[in-house]
């Protein structure tokens, strides 16, 4: 079918006037306060290819600390294209012996695969408390359902690097160490509602900065 | 293991920049304009324990009215912490005869527990209106589904207290008669469209100060 | 039951302060920026009954066009007040062998209704690629899945007339040959990821008005 | 880009076995009990273009009624392929005078478009109880939001016909003269929760077949 | 309007056939597997009004235990009628002294309603790990928002009653301890993802019947 | 404080009978048809931590076909125990001159992170046709939007392995090539909504084993 210059294009275009439409995504405007549904979209005139991609997992996050592992995350605060869409990433590096202690994530389940290495991962289910553990080599995946704890260790003898998919933009972090033991969370009631003894306590809020 | 001070505290911190992190609650702006998921969040920085709980229905409502009734409301408009967060509650006191009109929550279910008295309290079924109906003593619990037109009355002799929940941060609230004779909605069009009347219409419009 | 003038109005409207309580509807303003749950709502003081009603699809749309078709639609843009409600819909024109060329609607499904004329329509399932082809006459009705290639034909001799309801405010609108020939998307990438022949990928961006 | 018969249509479906893959769409198999979100699917193998459309609507309804109107569904339970979509559709027909009596819709928003004739509708905002009017003309369309009452009637001189799209595959519906009079909803308990007139519960329940 | 005898109610009744029409509920069917949207639903036929309502949270719970408390829960393993209905609720009792330990619901936030008594309670926020705490007294209500780590404890002279409702109809419950010390969970991984010392992870097990 | 032997265990356990509760996840029981929402789940006490892993992504795809490329799924039909968890990946190898042709995922959005090599990606919005390009190295990743059309290339001079990510359980695939030349959509039928040339048509259906 023959079709004449410009005729066709702007049919459909001219009915579906541009401002208000595109909800295609929604790249945020992280200088506006979020809402519960994600950030405001910033305006599509001003996104580009740069907003859709991310470099900043690229770098093999530094491991010369105390658990041997970093965390270097694209959620919606780095990586504003994920606003909206539901999904967001993290790059795991663990050293030899490397660990990213017990944690949960409240707001989504995570998808663990293996790039390099062995990790040793688990998690434990609520109500029953059953532990679901797993040696993962290279290519290998894990989930984690929503809000249950979980860790991963390197359990191999070289370094190991992973990425954590999760199905939600942004499924915040909550390490029970740090819940306890890292801010002013006064002494005598993390003994009472956790029955650790109040010299482990007093223990553990020393090496993590944590007072009270 | 032994932890050495603040190292461990801030390698995962620092990796986790508290701008655009924190959507493990959104507190809700009540001076910006709400969107369908709720109002935009106040900056966390702001956020204290005070926006987490609420002291408004800790008194009994003043049940010397009509209706021998009141509804206190702890919603997102009373109490901004539950924005996002997909719960809220009203406080109901029913003195002697006290009730609850009929009515229903466009957004919501409710569940309802009885703390004090006897509450006689019921819902229909849509399509098939089946009528089911619940005498309710103290401890009783009693689910409304959303959308349905329900309704309490104390039924005891002594004044009944009860909480209802729902699971959305306001449910909205449709009076069946404050929608048919509180307002400016034309007698006739309500004749017309619920076979009332026209002289019951005019004489509940008189009563609760409808017009037209 | 004696209701005296007034006292029964302000019972439960007292308690339930204007602002911040309406969230029946939310219509949209759409002068700020949206969010991924719509746009924020207007003022409820400021929102009449025009907000919920919409003339613009009361009009034949324009089909003396290539395709012989017309879209007039009333989406959230057009439309502020099915914001956060869910729905929305289109207005279909067409003339004797008018087309609605392949296209999807990444968020939302279809669900037509044929007012005048034949109309053969049809969509293609993912995975198994299964092609679903039905001819509708006068009142007859189709749905298309969320997100599947579909299409509509005049396949009468007289113009044929639809409305196309969707389940959200927005259902995005991706035409397949505007995403691959209306745009500057290079022709040798065009080719190797659709292997149509550079030659026919020219024509079409020639014709509908794409470069590179 | 020369491709060689069958290789490339194998390399990905093979990777996606047909069995648990079509979620596409859900067909209804009505025979199974329902969930929340839907009924279970129909095997994909046993789904046609037939389970796509539906003829239910080209008919006119039986307007020759007490409220000189009829509604002609096509929800999930009529239309099984709308299972799990998110849109469903009824058709109205209003004889002169005919009129939709006041409802709601628990589960989703309805759009209206007027085909033919001319209608009066409106709905009422819940807390504030503010009515909506709008007289509306063919091709006009109207919002009514989820849960809140509302009424269609026909204000012309010809019989009017319309279709109502909503955002959910049933919606539910609650007619308040239903929900009132046709049961066996004990008239002193409706007296109570309605301020009703014993004398227009008892005229109304005569009428529509309720006992109690 | 004069309304003949049934004529009316079969209207529209007949129009919309009873099967496949009821999902304003869906009361579960607990001897069929769930699935990710709750239980499929009991037979409307067989529904009754005992379904929507319960009686086991009318009795205190047992409180001579370890603890000083009891939680008693209407979830939906409890209260079938919650199922897909988006709200569940549980009664705690605590003695002087009674404590519900450090625990998080995965899925879903909890609001209390202190009934009796005097209760301190708190959360603990994701990434920034800030302690929001509070004494709560008779009719004063808090919020825990999903996933995050809270505890309640009498912290008065009087045994102490609240009610905790969810927005979802099984929030689920991880109590930390028991995730940690209550099952076969290997005491050397514990300590490598908690930093807990080995003489008190073992000490737990010991007491909470651990193994490994 | 001191915790006898199991009494503490007993305590909340038991009050929270098994049956019903765990809907932590729910691992798909794949012999049951789906819903909308998922499948049925397994039975709890037949789930093993070999459920939460997947070995299958372990190997390199067979890339030695016509487009050099190979897609290795862990959707819910490979992976049950993504079921209800809103997320799934799937593994792509891509040799020198692969390709994942132009393509769709109706059901969610997409993230993708190379490993190895170099990738060009891209993606086409909705409405106004903005092509969004980007050239991928090792450790950079990209996201596409749901449902709108997308396509990878290994545009460098070795071997290229990445991993895509979904924020759904099974996101769907439409192939547009496959779509349009790989099933018995007539050729007319195409040419009429396309406006590609028949000879181009018949082509690819010849090489795809398209008919009709």
């Amino acid at each position: 079918m023959y079709l004449p210059y410009f005729f066709l294009f702007s049919i459909l275009l001219a009915l579906y006037p541009s401002s208000a439409l595109v909800q295609d995504f929604c790249v945020a405007d992280l200088s506006l306060p979020p809402t519960p549904a994600g950030y405001p979209c910033k305006k599509t005139s001003k996104v580009t290819s740069d907003d859709f991609a991310y470099h900043g997992l690229a770098a093999k996050g530094n491991t010369s600390n105390i658990i041997s592992a970093a965390v270097t995350p694209a959620l919606d605060g780095q990586f504003p294209g994920v606003n909206g869409l539901g999904i967001s990433i993290v790059r795991l590096d663990l050293a030899v012996g490397g660990v990213i202690p017990l944690h949960t994530h409240p707001a989504g389940s995570e998808l663990l695969v293996v790039i390099e290495g062995t990790i040793c991962a688990g998690f434990v289910s609520s109500f029953e408390n059953v532990v679901y553990l797993k040696t993962l080599n290279k290519g290998d995946i894990m989930v984690f359902p929503q809000g249950l704890v979980h860790f991963q260790i390197n359990s191999g003898k070289t370094p190991a690097l992973a990425f954590a998919s999760f199905g939600t933009q942004n499924p915040g972090l909550q390490i029970i160490d740090f819940a306890l033991f890292k801010n002013d969370f006064p002494t005598e009631l993390v003994n009472k509602v956790t029955f650790l003894d109040v010299a482990q306590i007093k223990k553990l809020k020393g090496v993590l900065g944590g007072t009270n």
